[in-house]
């Protein structure tokens, strides 16, 4: 038996999004540790304010609630006070502790949350709170999602049986001001609540913070993890590599898609740095071929360049050997140390015939690995990002 | 008397640039200090390699070479000894010593020179040479750039008149690798070279440092500053201040064009920081919008989104207090410690019939400033940086 079925969801809409979408989605649950990472750009939203708060008092919640259509950011007092009355609505209609509530809201910014609409829809979705149907829930909180994201695992540990689900949404940052990349994982593992945050800490590290689509950083962004306890494994020092593994499954899934659906991306590519010094080193070599204009216009026109992604290396002025690298698209070997003659057909073959492509960078200086993802950068991410007002 | 008369240059057609167009310019002084500024991206070319170990060991040069369409980059040691070749096939022909010589490349990146066609480039040149002709050294130097970039001014310190003159190139980092900035002011005030070098290092801040295309720093960035000593304007420390000045002026409107010319821009968009806690903040800040896609695209859709321009502050995690943030678009306030009602309409047409505008941020936390310039993002950008070659 799923011991996850004891998560409810309900939508609604409310109406804050001007589609007429759905755009409230409630979330009950047994009382459950959580961890739970939120944006730290300081232009951060009230929603991420308020869950700040709740995360240093409070260490089960039993409740999320989630608006798409207004990102409640840059609204001041007023907005902070909205973030609350969410939860306060919410908990009075499920009648539990405020603090059991966190509070989540993605798309514009700027205005006031029309809370008479707000309020209508979280009681409506919590008169339509069911069984979780991931699908459902992931389409309730997209705002310009092409699809909705969701991903399920399971596992045995010790004999024991045990789930991971989760939903997400994000595509980058969007008009009139930006959206935001949300990610809820559910599991029914028993787990400390430091321990959930040790692991999912590393996690987040290796998944939602090594994505990027447009190098923007959104006021809203957060990630959570909630562990109902429900199964009869319990997760300690000697098993949770075999838990984090899974955790890290799912994340990854999640983070990819939202990569895939990056704004205007027609290709979603895999960047792993080999034997660098350190893991920290890997990862900002990683980040700034992911983050390179130019590099994201060779992918979309399929273009094998590797001097534009040796360049984005050397711009981090780490003193790197180029005489020692070598560079693959797939499996092309396109520079070893020195430009190779290699077959140019076939590496454009390979970028103009696949969705998901790899680069690979082997550095020759240590033994660390880190892999980023990233998508190319196209006309229609122009488009959508300079038409969508004017 | 204009005392630069001195300086002559000569360019010349070596067939370096498929396109046939003049590739080769060599330029002649009287012996001089000087002060050069070299990329330090790690994939550093072999001319930028060669020209800091001269920088180190020599005071004076009187000649500089400079080719266009190959950037002798990831060439390895045949590129340096073809970059000391250079050098030497000048010093030959002009009679000096190579040292004296600083070697220049800019063009495509993992191609050896053609080094026949070079040095019967650098003889036609130095045959060439004549009185320094600005705009045609300038069109010499010209890769992907749609116009010649040139600026000259004088001045009066103490009663006597100086002169000060330079040429640029740099259109953004261009297939089949990369472009590259290049620039070469020369004046002819008496200084000494540790002065030139302080002076020019505050002014390289303020101009070719402030500047963005696309985020990307190329292999053979340069910047150079020659004193040929010829008037009899001394400068110290009493009066280095007016001079700094005029060098500014001339490496800001360098830069300046360098950014209109920027791949696809439409708008050169300049952005002052002002009221940081210091100068690295404002510039850091500066920076983080300037290199903004979403701000970036927004500006090519004529779109007065305050959003994007704070949300890229945020993302430094500088803690800044947006209620006390003020920030314009032209004479739009457009946010005021808070979304405030502007004149949409307006913000917007200044935008779109202006091809040079102003941002100006007001942070409320110190009294240190800083101006960066960007451009916009464009079509035109993805489709030069991404149809280049496929």
């Amino acid at each position: 038996m799923d011991s996850l079925m004891n998560i409810k969801a309900g939508i609604a809409k409310a109406g804050i999004k001007p589609s007429g979408d759905y755009d409230i989605l409630v979330m009950h649950f047994p009382s459950s540790v959580y961890s739970v990472f939120l944006t730290q750009n300081s232009l951060s939203a009230a929603p991420v304010q308020y869950d700040r708060m709740v995360r240093e008092i409070q260490d089960e919640i039993s409740a999320v609630v989630v608006n798409s259509g207004n990102a409640n950011a840059a609204t001041g007092e007023e907005g902070l006070k909205n973030a609350e009355r969410m939860a306060e609505i919410v908990a009075k209609h499920l009648n539990i502790n405020k603090h059991q509530v966190l509070v989540f809201s993605t798309g514009v910014i700027g205005v006031q949350l029309p809370m008479d609409k707000v309020e209508n829809g979280i009681k409506k979705a919590i008169k339509n709170l069911e069984k979780w149907d991931l699908e459902k829930s992931a389409r309730a909180i997209m705002t310009t999602d092409s699809f909705p994201k969701f991903y399920q695992t399971s596992g045995m540990i010790d004999g024991k049986i045990f789930h991971i689900k989760g939903i997400a949404k994000g595509a980058g940052m969007i008009h009139p001001n930006m959206a935001t990349m949300l990610a809820y994982i559910f599991t029914d593992v028993k787990i400390e609540r430091s321990l959930l945050e040790d692991l999912s800490k590393t996690v987040v590290e290796k998944t939602f913070n090594s994505i990027d689509v447009d190098g923007c950083e959104s006021t809203n962004d957060s990630f959570l993890v909630v562990a109902t306890g429900e199964s009869n494994l319990e997760i300690n020092d000697k098993n949770k590599t075999a838990f984090a593994k899974k955790l890290y499954e799912v994340a990854i899934q999640l983070a990819k898609m939202i990569v895939q659906d990056g704004e205007g991306a027609t290709k979603l590519i895999q960047i792993n740095v080999h034997n660098a010094e350190s893991k920290k080193e890997a990862k900002e070599i990683g980040q700034a071929i992911a983050r390179s204009n130019l590099f994201k216009t060779a992918m979309f026109g399929n273009d094998p360049n590797w001097g534009r992604i040796l360049s984005a290396v050397g711009q981090l002025h780490k003193n790197i050997d180029f005489s020692r690298v070598k560079l693959y698209i797939g499996d092309y070997l396109i520079y070893n140390g020195e430009p190779v003659n290699y077959d140019r057909e076939g590496a454009v073959r390979y970028l103009k015939e696949n969705s998901q492509v790899t680069v690979d960078l082997f550095l020759d200086r240590g033994s660390s690995e880190w892999t980023y993802y990233t998508c190319d950068l196209t006309y229609k991410y122009v488009e959508i990002n300079a038409e969508y007002t004017t």
